[in-house]
């Protein structure tokens, strides 16, 4: 990729920036000095899965919201909705990792079985299948929701808060599901928050690029043990972006959804 | 009140229950060892403002909701909902002795009146005369809020929403507005949650009476020097208590609500 004014050159990756000293240990790294959202890497060293995923602001995501903010502990129950996506995928994985009890949500079936079967999440379902979102959670949760990860918003929030325990604690990542609405739908459950001392936090990654070195304390000893996997959705060529994205927002991307401009 | 079953005798007061230990500067306080809902004061010692409201269920309320959650900064832009009520009459006069900018909001010209001139407040509106409650905060916030004390929720809870400034905090201490109705109204504004990177927290303050000790430390030297007053709405009679309790579902009660039983 070309960006003459970024001051890169032809050969890099287009992805996310984090700050310098944190990723030293990137062979070949270079980094633009003024802290755009943008570096290059040398391509050779690792895979866009790493690069633009794990170690990076879907990574820091999940390590923000779910440690930093939930601060689990072993044995909690959590739900991830969007759990497949860029972000749920690593704080579901990370939710095991600290000994919780994961169940996660996705649009498709063949999502549901990449959670449950490659993702290691204790248990899955397909939200677009369930008519009652109150009832699906009851039945994955009976005894209620210690931490939410919440990537989508609108309808699924509502219902969980309705399923939430006592001293819970909701992250709130995204609300993908609430973007494109001309108006977003009204959430009616709140008095939740109260009923059950329940904490709700909203972030931008943005905000804590000064916890990537704990993040990465956390997350490379599990990386090089091969504790930790990630699944992209790579299309080839500038020209495929916006079709990328009608599918991202139709919840038919599996994975982290990426765009492979050129090998140059 | 005489009350055979939890051990008190003719002439206490009936109020909320605090633990034995941290109340023991009362003179001639007496409580049950069972840890109920009532205790027994001796009446001369204490005026039923302290016993019921600063020292008690209210004023930990506030002090949790104000000091614990939102932990204040000099400075800081803060609104209180309710703010003349039993809990938010407390949370304003926190946040002026913190060194904060408050503003408070209320149902009536004499409530308004009261937080500006008695109890201290920076500003103070009447909601009812408000048709549009993002403009009013914006013409009292216009660098934005950094606080909440939320005694409302509903469509108050909605614009402040929209108000926030970045890490700001939210208490939600109650929802008055939401209690009697079937359905609760829809919140749309959580969205502003995640971009302003807010923290909303319900509470109740029974989860917190560990926190009494120190909610006294603080407020204890205010009272004693006469930094903090308290405002109550003390009907006679405990058949008054139906047309209190729709008094006060009304927005018709000035401070907090107390039913004078008897003296005897």
């Amino acid at each position: 990729m070309h960006k003459k004014n970024y001051g890169h050159q032809r050969g890099g990756i287009c992805g996310e920036y984090c700050k310098k000293k944190t990723i030293k240990f990137i062979k070949g790294f270079s980094l633009p000095s003024y802290g755009l959202w943008l570096y290059k890497i040398h391509p050779s060293c690792w895979s866009s899965a790493y690069i633009l995923g794990l170690m990076c602001m879907p990574g820091l995501s999940a390590y923000v919201g779910f440690i930093e903010i939930c601060s689990p502990k072993k044995g909690e129950y959590v739900f991830v909705s969007s759990a497949s996506g860029a972000v749920g995928q690593i704080a579901g994985q990370f939710a095991k990792l600290m000994g919780c009890y994961v169940v996660g949500s996705a649009g498709s079936d063949e999502k549901v079985d990449l959670l449950k079967n490659k993702l290691g999440f204790d248990d899955a379902f397909n939200y677009k299948k369930e008519h009652d979102l109150d009832a699906a959670l009851k039945r994955y949760f009976m005894d209620g929701i210690d931490i939410y990860f919440d990537n989508v918003g609108g309808k699924m929030l509502d219902a969980v808060l309705l399923n939430m325990r006592q001293h819970g604690r909701i992250a709130a990542c995204g609300m993908i599901s609430q973007y494109d609405l001309e108006q977003s739908e009204g959430i009616h459950n709140l008095m939740n928050l109260i009923l059950k001392n329940n904490r709700m936090e909203g972030f931008v990654v943005t905000n804590y690029f000064h916890l990537y070195p704990q993040f990465l304390d956390l997350t490379l000893p599990y990386i090089k043990e091969g504790k930790m996997v990630y699944i992209e959705d790579v299309v080839e060529g500038l020209e495929s972006g916006p079709s990328a994205l009608i599918k991202l927002f139709a919840g038919q991307t599996v994975g982290k959804q990426v765009i492979h401009v050129s090998n140059e």
